[in-house]
């Protein structure tokens, strides 16, 4: 066993001098954890936010039952969707006036795809490409907004989007991090490559926002989506959210043109037009209890950069897998996320045959990451709750429980 | 004035006695209302049941704060659109299996469209019919719907559908009770003559679920949404419904499948196939607090008849009548909803110039009705917590803001 006393004695030293060099330590506290669990799971549902229970109170009895219908005025909650898209627009890099919450991630992929073969609006480019190991509900709605375009869907592997790109090419969906390896892709190169093929590039950021930073104008993105309830931990199924570059807002046609998107929305006009900025993109009423939570959980992130969290998502990633290589007994597992730093996300997956059991088997003894069929073993970091002996102690259990079994 | 102290004290005393013999009236003491406020806008945001606030606090503390990514099992998150959609089911006359919750009503009104045009499957029915006084976001999503499917939009008005259906006709969507004027349309005999014609029939139950008896399956509708957040208090923008009846669910085919709604959602399956029941309606992950919030509202329901709340509806709303007609200057408002029980839903619409100023006066004196653009008193009347006497002070406080305008 490699997993020797020594070996994790050293290990554990180190993590305590990790910790305590860590400037991002503190923001534990803002968080609600169980006693006695290393939650490496945050990359499928963020943790809880200690001030969200008592905001969401507020928002019900008193905004809600007191206030009653004279909330959506008086209580902010009609501007909500743009709001809140402006607070989390610099943790993706954009300038406000660009970002827009609601709906489900689904939902916003079928609004930006839509948009972006109308924004490109030549019927000789009849194809869409998407990423072919994406998350499958990408690829599910892509279908459809290709069936309903009249456009064809091509599934390719990000590789070789460059190669695949072509007079044909309408728009192109890339999730910057794959959901089941970890793996990073390069979002500057890919965007770049899909602009000089005269494509619009549509990012899936659900597995990066929060995480590293994803620099959406910066790199000339010109659609993106999102989910809230990853590393942004607005709780489980959070609105999702909308990013539409300011170059194109006036162009964005949404297939899915609600009331709550339209110039005027209380002048009930039998005929629809377009409210200017990424507003449009909104759909229906707002949904504001889970709205509000969302706003009440970016409250952690108020003095964070998201450089300083990426950097310490490296160290802890860096640091599970010296744990990993030192611990864990060989040939036991396959590190399948990329070592480069250039090409990880926030998370390392392991393949092993049995990986179901041993999620199971983890969980047990309080180390809660996640299973992804058929095969592997999914551990998200998330620099605001997750420290360095965190890091070693579920290490340390993956390894005893791999000995077991 | 008709309003006189002798004609009020008649009125009071009949509104004593008619509370002293309402068989709902213990149900007000399940919902948190202001003291001293009379609500009548309960068909634009339902006021808030007791039972909410201390579920959703369960929900965010111990359900995602302590059990986290293991909740969307063990606290049945995953199967909750349809659960809740079960819950529902009833207040609109369906068996289990064809409602499911999530989206807003206008991501529903997109769903249930398209999938209509599939299911009619016959590209010489070129048109869509859509209710031209309807609340605008179904206009407009009928029109998107239309443009994706290659079909035209035609607007009409209700009482003209029948003459409008026809062999180009492939679907319906009409809404079940005017948001503007509070009329009922004939739900029933709509629908006949849209199966007449050979073409579908969408409705929209917004202002109709849980204020009066829908009967979707009795009068075999074939697909209907609607939200939650009006007579049915599921919140503010609380997820919406849609309801596919069983007969078209195999062949129901989403403009918006989502992983959730997939057969196999765990699968991670590239290609899309979809789950059977209602359950294919279901697009992204789905909203958890919101939909939570709903299920513990919907508890309000419990050994209610929706027979009762009609009953107890329309006689609230004949009782308005009386007191606006013997209360108010003769000729300051006209009465816009219909007069028969069986054209009248549960709010009562008077027109009046100063429309928006008269509102503003009633709220500071706390009655809480709402305006719609440019001369429409709003009054909604939901008879789990609106008594007589709240009917008899607010025709009262009418009369005195009018009298003083």
């Amino acid at each position: 066993m490699s997993g020797s006393s020594t070996v994790s004695e050293t290990y554990a030293a180190r993590a305590v001098a990790l910790d305590a060099a860590d400037g991002l330590a503190g923001y534990r506290e803002l968080f609600a954890l169980p006693e006695g669990v290393v939650y490496l799971d945050g990359n499928s549902l963020g943790a809880l936010p200690r001030a969200v229970p008592g905001r969401v109170q507020d928002v019900m009895a008193r905004e809600w039952g007191e206030l009653l219908i004279r909330s959506w005025d008086e209580s902010g909650w009609w501007t909500a969707p743009e709001r809140i898209g402006d607070r989390l627009a610099p943790l993706v890099g954009a300038a406000p006036g660009q970002v827009v919450v609601g709906d489900s991630t689904s939902v916003n992929v079928f609004k930006a795809l839509v948009a972006a073969v109308r924004l490109v609006d030549d019927e000789a480019r009849d194809e869409i490409l998407v990423d072919a190991t994406t998350f499958p509900t990408d690829g599910y709605i892509a279908r459809s907004a290709a069936r309903m375009t009249g456009r064809t869907l091509r599934p390719v592997r990000p590789a070789e989007v460059p190669g695949a790109l072509g007079p044909r090419t309408a728009a192109v969906l890339l999730n910057h991090v794959d959901y089941r390896t970890g793996r990073l892709h390069d979002l500057p190169g890919l965007t770049a490559a899909v602009h000089e093929a005269g494509a619009l590039a549509v990012w899936d950021l659900c597995h990066s926002a929060g995480a590293l930073p994803v620099g959406l104008d910066t790199h000339g993105v010109d659609l993106a989506v999102g989910c809230t309830y990853k590393y942004l931990n607005g709780g489980p199924g959070s609105p999702a959210y909308l990013y539409v570059a300011a170059r194109h807002q006036e162009r964005f046609d949404s297939p899915l043109p609600g009331w709550t998107g339209h110039a005027n929305p209380f002048g009930m006009a039998p005929d629809y037009a377009p409210a200017d900025g990424a507003v449009r993109g909104r759909v229906g009423t707002p949904d504001i209890l889970s709205m509000l939570a969302l706003e009440a959980a970016l409250g952690v992130w108020d003095g964070v950069g998201v450089d300083s969290v990426r950097a310490k998502s490296l160290a802890l990633t860096d640091f599970f897998l010296e744990c990993v290589r030192d611990y864990l007994p060989e040939g036991r597992v396959e590190v399948v996320t990329p070592l480069a730093h250039t090409e990880r996300g926030s998370q390392i997956s392991l393949r092993c045959a049995d990986a179901g059991e041993v999620m199971k088997a983890l969980i047990e003894r309080g180390v809660l990451g996640d299973f992804r069929h058929p095969d592997v073993l999914r551990f998200g970091f998330t620099p605001l709750y997750v420290g360095f002996g965190d890091v070693e102690r579920s290490a340390r259990v993956l390894a005893e429980v791999l000995q077991r079994s």
